[in-house]
């Protein structure tokens, strides 16, 4: 990257919710940006571990056996294989750091399956 | 990892700048925050490159052809093998991202050269 790249400049650049952005890659993993606002899909990801970082708004991850509530500046990571479901009441606003290749909906494609997009930065 | 760990209470939780303190990790990558406060030393690390996320205050990445200038919400990242020097004028509060056994001093031990620390979080 030649220039730095702004999150809250990031999020203003997304529109829907569940598209994540690639902000920056360090070494084989992405750090991405998104939007989420209402309940997405139960998925799992065999082959990375999912940090989530709440920047603005709250988010649940629902596992099978808890939930684990975020708000502004809570990380928390899921580790591969492990079940979740995200929600968040309202729109949360949330970096994600992960293997890149990672797809949305891990082991559970569908309707929200979606390739990582390019964010016009920099 | 059990429980959320809070960015804001991680900051509150460390003293000396310059001491990395794990806040979580990412397959074989570890999450880090610290406070910087002055000049460090010119380093390397040649086997990962490291991002840095300026949660507040200033910080300058010198570079050997350039400055890189950050504040608040911005990212940038340090390709592995590139030599650099942060500097903040105050302090400056950042997550770093980087493979996990990166030495905060790379390429250049020396009286800085410190392990990465835990916090006593969660």
């Amino acid at each position: 990257m030649d220039a730095p790249a702004n999150i809250a400049a990031a999020f203003d650049l997304i529109g829907e919710p569940w598209q994540p952005h690639r902000l920056a890659t360090v070494n084989d993993h992405d750090v991405k940006v998104a939007r989420l606002a209402g309940e997405f899909v139960w998925h799992a990801h065999p082959d990375s571990d999912e940090l989530f970082l709440v920047v603005d708004g709250r988010l649940t991850l629902q596992l099978r056996d808890r939930d684990v509530e975020l708000g502004a500046n809570d990380v928390f990571v899921v580790p591969a294989g492990v079940e979740h479901r995200p929600r968040a009441e309202g729109e949360a606003l949330v970096v994600m750091v992960e293997r890149a290749g990672t797809v949305n909906t891990g082991d559970n494609p569908g309707e929200w399956t979606t390739e990582v997009r390019e964010l016009p930065l920099g």
